[in-house]
C-alpha cells in the first residue's frame, strides 16, 4: 500500500519553507485512515524548565529530514499515513491537570488504532501516554531509554507527580507491565547506591550504561527484544540517555552517555515489536545553543516512524 | 463587522502551543473573504545569508503576541479576517527566478484585494511585491524604513538584482512611484558621500537618521504622510533601520539607529494611509542569539495588521 | 552609624572570587541586627520557564558591583547591616505550595523589621511577599514596574495563581492597598483594549509606557510619590518593564520599553518612602545569552539597598 | 630541503596576535617556489547560508595550531613552502559565475604545480576545483568525505548547480574519474532508498557510515587507497561527515557520524597518494556557537599539509 | 590630495572576503608616506580576560564598513594614507613587559608623524600610548570616554599597573597633561563616593553620565573642546562608556550608559582637534555573543579616521 | 564512619536553590575534622583568558549532582567530611605572586591532612599545589590528564611561569617525582616532533592519545597504577584531554580526544592510590556556551571525592 500524503519534498521546496509541521506532514485533527500522529506535549511543569518548547523546536529541526531511511531501505510515508496532530492540551502550573488533559486527548488516538509519536515536554508526561494506552490495551510493556530511573516516590515533601517519579506512579497504577519493561542507559550520580535496585523492585529490568558498554549493542538489543516479547509496547526516549556532547539541550546533563550512533544502532534493532506509541522527551530548546539536540530528537521521531513502517509493510521497499 | 477567526487565545492555550503559524492564525490558501495574509518569503540569495529563516523565526516569536493593541485601542481580528498564507515559492541560488516565483504567487493576492504582510527574507524580495502590486494598482508609493538606500546599480560586476540594488531596479521598471516615496532612517557608512543624493536623483525623498533626530518623530510622521498622500502605498521595513542593540539579528549592522520605541512611534503615526501591502525584512535568526530581533519583527507585523484594522473600522473599538 | 560587615572588597579580592553571595555579603540566617536581607525565590512554576535560575545569576553578576553609589553619594553598607539570606523554600510544580512556603519563610523577616530584597523567580511570587508583609503591616502600597498588569483572572480554565493573575488575587485578598498603588511602564500587546481599565477597576493607578514618555521622568516620579504618600510600600520590579535590548533575558519580551537609564532615573527618584520590601523579578538566565539582564537585575537590587541606606542615615555620606 | 618561511611561532608571539592568515603563514599572491597555497572560497550561494564565512573562521581558529605533527613526526613547513593565498573571487547570488570565477583563479595554481588547500564555502565549489584540476591533469580521482552523495540532478525545478548536485555535474562533465573515486561516511535521511545506488551508477564507490563501522578504520583506509591507486587525486572533506557533536557548525546536521578521532585516523592513513588539491567545506560560523567546528576544519587543513609534506620528504623528520 | 591605497571595495569584492585586515586596508610595516596606522594591542593581562581577542574581532567586523562617511560628507581614504600595521608585541602574563614592548613599537610611529589607531586589548595599554606619545610631544591632553576613572592606586595589594590604575600612573609619570584632559561618561558603582573627586584631584576634568544627561550632547562637546583647546591630544575610548545593550561584549558592564547614537554624536563633534593618536579599548569577543560590540568598536575606529581626514583636507569632500 | 554534614538533598531542596557552594556542601574555613576541601583557584593570568571563572561555573553546575555514585556503590559523604573552602587568594596580572599566594593558602591544608580538590583556573596553578604538597610530603607523584605536556621552557622570551611551562618548573624545583609520574592523553599539534621526548627527558612517563587508543582503557589504567605505585600522588586533570565535543569550554581545543566515558572509565579505575590532592583545570566559562564543560568538570571533582571515599572506608557501602 502506498500512502499519498507525505512530507515536504525538499527537492521541490527549500528546506525550512512553509509552516513548521513535523517534516512538513499535513496538520490535521482527523484520525480517519491515519496510522501515526505526531503530537506535541508542550509542558515542563513536572521537570526542568524549557522542555515545553521542545515540540516547536523538533518540528523546526525536522525540516532537514528527507523522507527515506537508507539503513532500513524504507520510505515510511509510502506505507504509513502520518499526520502532525498539533499539540495536545496542557495546563502550565499543574502536573495533575496536565496529565488528565493529555490522557483525555490521547485516548481517542489509541482507540482509533493510531500510533502517537509524542514530542515532549518533560518526562512526567509519559504517564499520560501510559494511562491512555492502558485504557485500550491494558498494562503495556515499556522500553525506556533514560539516564535515570524516574522511580522516586516524592520530591520536596509533597510532589508525587513529576519527572522523577512518574514510573513509580505508573507501576502503582498498573498502567505499565513492568515484567516486560526495561530501562536502558542508566548512569550518572544517584541519591543512594540503591536507586537502581528500587527500580528492579518495582519489576523493571535495568541495563545501566556500564551494562551496555560491557554487553555491546547487539546484546542490548537482544535483551530488550527478549524482555518485551510480543507485548504491546510503548517506547519512551528521554534524550538525556545520550551524552551531553550530542544532546547538550536537555535539563539533566549526565556525562558518559550513549553516542547518537549507538542510540541509533539500538533503536534500529528494535523493529518488529508491537508498538502502540512512542515519545521523545526532554529536548530543551533554551539550553540547545547549537540546536543539535532538537535535530537529534526529530531524527529519533523519524526513526520511530520507520520502525512502524517496517512492521506495516513487512520488510524493505521493493 | 467582527471577524470570527482569530489568533490563538493565550488565556486558554499556553503560549507556544500548537503549530507555529503567525499568532496562531489559521493557515489557509483560500483568499475568500480574507482581508490580510501573512506570507513568508524564505530566501536570502540576494542578501546576507540567514534571513531565509526569518519567516519561521517571526512566526515562532509571534506566539507571545496577544490579540489587542492598547495604544490604538483596537482588537484587529475583530475587524480583519487575517490568515497565515504560509510561505511563497522561492528558488535558492537564483534571485531572478525567486523574484519571478514570488511575483506569480503574490499577484492573486493583490488581485483579490488581500493585503499581503510579507515576512522576509532578504530585502531584494520587496521588488517582487512592488512588481505584483503595480500590475494591479500601477506604480505604488513606498515608505521605506531602512539604514540603506538600496539603490546601487550593480555589485561584483554582474549582479543587478540583490539587496543593495532593488530600489534602483524598481524605479527603472516603473513599479514604484518615487515621487510619493520616502526613505526613513538612512545612516551608517556609505560607498561615496553622494550615495543619498543618488537615491534622490531617482526621485525618492530621503530622511536620514540625522534628519530624524533633528526633526523629531512627529515631524517625521508628518513628512511621510505628506509625501504619500492618498496614493496606494507599500510599506517596507528593513529591520536594520533599528539599532543593533534592539535588532542584533540582521545582516548589516549599523550603530546609531532607531530605538524600537521610536520606530513604533513612527509606525503608529501612519494610520489612515491606503496600504496595499507591508513587509518586514532582514530578520536573520542565526545571528539573533537572544531572539529579540524576531520578536521585534513579529511585533511590527502585528502593528501593520493594526494599521489595516484601524482603516477598516474607522477608529478605535467601541 | 557605620556597619562593619560588608561586601567583598574588589580592590583586595578579584571580582568573581569566592562563594557567590550577593555582592559577597555574608550568608547568614540570623536576623539579629540585620536591616536588609537579600533572599532568592527560585521558582518559575507560575510563569515562563527559566526564571528559577534568576537568583543564582543575579548573585553571580553582583560580583561586578562596587560598594558605593556615586549618584546618591552613599556607601550603603556603612549604614545598613545587610546579609544574603540564601534562597527561600519553594515547591517546583505547585504555585500554591510555593506561595505558602515563601510566606512562611518571609514572615519572620517582616516581623523582625528586616527588609527583604527578593530575587525572583517568576512574578507570581510577589504575592507571597504581599501576604507576609500584610500580616505585619496590613495592606501595603505597591509600586509595580512592569510591562503587564498581571491582573487577569484565570488562565487555561483553572489556573488562578500565576504570573498573570497575582495582583488580582492580591487585591481580592486585601493584601495590597490598591488606592496607594501604581503600575508603571505598561505596554505591549494585550488581550483586549480594556485590560488596563481592568487594573484601574481594581483600584490601581496606571502609568503606561505611552504615559511615561508623554509625562517625562520627573513627573512620573512625582506621580508615584504622590500615590504612595507615607504608606508602607513594597516595590516590585519586573525586569520586562525595561526594553528587551537592555534585558533580553526575560520570558515576556515587549519592545518599546524603558532604557536602563530611564529606569534608574525613576528608581533613584524614589528615596524617602517607607519601604517594607523590594523585589527584582523575571530575570531568566537561560535566555540571557549576553548576561546583561542579570547584571541589570543585580544593579537594581543594589539601588534598592541604597534607597534604604539613604532613609536610614538621612542623607548623603559626610 | 628546509623551507624558511613558516607560520607564526607561538612560543614567541601570543596565539591570536597578528593579521589572521592561516596559521600565520605569509599572505602572498606570488606562486614562485610555492608548494601549497591555502585559498578561501567564501561563497554559500549554492548551499546552506553561512558557510561563506568559513574561510575567515578557519583562519582565525588556525591561530591555535602549532607547526608540527606528533603523529607523523613531521614539521611540514620544513618541507613545504606554504602560503595563504587569500580568498578567491566569488559572485554572491550566482553559483555559475562563482564557479567560473573560481576556476579562472585556481587554474594558474594547478598549472604551476601548487597544491591548493581550499577553505569553503559551500560544497558546490568543489566543482570549480575539479574543473581547474582536470584542465591540467585530466579527470582526477576524488576522495569524498561526506554524509551525502551530492549527486542529485536538480533542485527546485531549475537549479542544476548547487551543493546537492555538483558531483553528478562533475561526472557528466568528465572532470572526475569516478572509477577511481570513493565516497566515505554517507548516512542520514535520504530522498529515496535508492540514492546511494544512484551514486554508484555514476561510477563512484560508496562506503556508508554503516559500512565504515562494520569494516573498521584500517579497512576503510585500505579500500580508499586501493580505489585511488596512483591516480592524481583531489580530497574533498565536507565536515558534515563528522558527527554534529564534534561539528555543530555546519548546515546539514546528520546524527550518527564519525568522531574526529575516527576522521583523523582515516585521513592520517592516506599518506603517499598523489594529491593535486584538498578542500575543507561547509564550516558554517554563524551556527558554530562553540567555535569547535572551525577548529576542526582548520586542523584538517593542517593535516592535509602534513600529508603533502610527508610525500615531499619521503618519511618522518630526521 | 587623494590617496590611492584604500580599503576593500565591497561593490567589487563581497563583504568578508579576503584576509581580515582593518577594512581591507593594506597590511604593511612600512611607515613611508603613511598618515594613520591601525595597530592591534592583543593583551588583557591587565584587565578582564578576553579583550586580547578584540583586535581580531574588530578587524573581522570592519568588513561591513563602507569607505565613506555620509554625516561628514567625507571619504577618508581619499585624504589619508592608512594602513593596517598588524598587532604590536605583547607579553601575556606581564603588564609591565607588555607596556614596555608596546611603547617600543609605538614610538617610531609617533616619531614618523603617523597617527596610531590602537585596537585593544585592555585599557591599561593606553598607558603605553601615552608614554610613547609624550616622548615625542611631551605630556599630551587626553579625552577619555569611559564608565570608570581608572585612577585607583593599587589592586590586590601589589598591582600598580592594570586597567583600573593606569591613569593615576600616567598622571604620576607626567605623560598626560591632566589640565587639558577630560573624562566623559563616568557612571556605575564605585568604591567610595569620593572616587570621582580623586580623579579631579589628579587634575582631570570629569563629566559623569549624570552630567552628560543634564548638559546635553552639544554642551558636552563644547566642554571637551574647551578643555583640550589646541593641545596635542590622545582620544581613548573604553567601550564600556556605552550602555551594555549596545556593547554587551565588554568586561565591566555598567547599566545606564550612552547609546551609540549619543556616542557617535559626541565623537563627530570633535573634529579639528590636534590628534596624535586614538584607541578603542575593551571589546571582549568571548562575551560578545551577538558580535554587535565588535561592530561598534570597528565603527568608532573608522570615525576616528574620519576625524583625521577632515583635519587633513580642511572640510568636506568637494 | 558516617559523616553528618553533606551536600544539598535535591529530593528536598530543588536543584539550584541556595548559595552556590560545591554540591551545596557547607562553606567553611575551619579544617577541624575535615577530610576533603573543594577550593577554587580563580586565576587565568598564566593561561588562556576566561578560566578564572571556572570555580564559580563548576560550583553552579554541581547543583545537578546527586550525592551517590552508582558505579562504585558509594555515598562519599557518608565516609568523608567534605567542605567548600571557598576560593584561594590570587593576584590577577602576576603568575608568580599568584603561585606564592596559593602555596601559602594550600600549605595548611596539606599540613592538616586535608585533601584539596582544586578547581581552576589555568593549569599553571597546579605548580602551587605541587609546591605546597612537597613541603609536607616531599616530591609527589603526579597523574596528569592533558592534551599537552606543559613542559616548555619559556614563552615570549621572558615568561617562565605559565600554563605551558609549569611542569618543567616543577621538575626543576624537585616538587614532582617524575619517576613516578605519567602524562595521559597527549595529542594535537606540537611545536616540534620532539616535544613529547622533551617530557620524557624530564623523567615523565608519557601515554599519548594514540597510545591510549592502541592499548585500551584497562591497560592505560594498569600503566598508571604501575607508574604511581604506593607513592603519594597528585592527580591533575586538564579538561582539554577530553575531546572538544564533550568540553568545548576550554582554551586550547584539540580534536580527537577522550570521550567523557573513556575519561570516567580511567578515573574510576584509579581507586586505592594514596592521593594527597586533585584538581580540575581549564574549564573556561565564557567559551562554554552550552555549559556542558562545567558539568563535566564538576562531575570529575565529584568522582575524585568518591575515589577518596573508597579509600577511607575500604570498599563499597554496605
Amino acid at each position: 500500500m502506498t500512502k499519498t500524503q507525505g512530507p515536504t519534498n525538499q527537492l521541490a521546496t527549500p528546506r525550512g519553507s512553509g509552516i513548521a509541521t513535523f517534516m512538513g506532514l499535513p496538520h490535521s485533527r482527523s484520525l480517519d485512515g491515519v496510522d501515526a500522529a505526531v503530537a506535541g506535549m508542550p509542558s515542563d511543569t513536572g521537570g526542568m524548565p524549557g522542555s515545553r518548547f521542545g515540540p516547536r523546536a523538533m518540528r523546526d529541526a525536522s525540516a532537514s529530514l528527507r523522507p527515506a531511511n537508507a539503513h532500513h531501505g524504507v520510505s515510511p510515508f509510502r506505507h504509513l499515513h502520518a499526520i502532525d496532530y498539533g499539540d495536545l492540551a496542557v495546563v502550565p502550573g499543574s502536573v495533575r491537570r496536565t496529565l488528565d488533559a493529555l490522557e483525555a486527548e490521547l485516548s481517542p488516538l489509541y482507540e482509533a488504532g493510531v500510533v502517537p509519536i509524542g514530542l515532549g515536554g518533560d518526562h512526567s508526561l509519559t504517564l499520560a501516554e501510559l494511562r491512555a494506552a492502558s485504557r485500550v490495551h491494558g498494562p503495556v510493556a515499556m522500553i525506556q531509554f533514560d539516564a535515570h530511573t524516574d522511580t522516586y516516590d516524592t520530591f520536596y515533601g509533597t510532589q508525587r507527580y513529576n519527572a522523577g517519579t512518574m514510573f513509580r506512579r505508573a507501576a502503582e497504577e498498573g498502567v505499565v507491565d513492568t515484567a516486560h519493561s526495561i530501562m536502558v542507559g542508566l548512569r550518572g550520580t544517584v541519591y543512594t547506591p540503591e536507586d537502581y535496585q528500587d527500580a528492579r523492585d518495582l519489576g523493571f529490568e535495568v541495563r545501566t550504561m556500564d551494562d551496555c558498554v560491557g554487553l555491546g549493542i547487539p546484546q542490548v538489543i537482544a535483551d530488550i527484544r527478549a524482555r518485551v516479547g510480543d507485548r504491546r509496547v510503548h517506547l519512551t526516549f528521554d534524550v538525556d540517555c545520550i551524552d551531553p556532547a550530542f544532546v547538550p539541550g536537555t535539563g539533566s546533563l549526565e556525562i558518559g552517555g550513549f553516542t547518537t550512533r549507538e542510540a541509533l544502532g539500538i533503536v534500529r534493532g528494535l523493529g518488529g515489536l508491537d508498538y502502540v506509541s512512542f515519545d521523545v522527551m526532554e529536548v530543551n530548546p533554551p539550553l540547545d545553543t547549537s540546536r543539535i539536540s532538537a535535530t537529534c530528537g526529530a531524527t529519533l521521531a523519524f526513526e520511530f516512524l520507520c520502525l512502524l513502517a517496517l512492521a506495516r509493510r513487512g520488510g524493505a521497499d521493493q
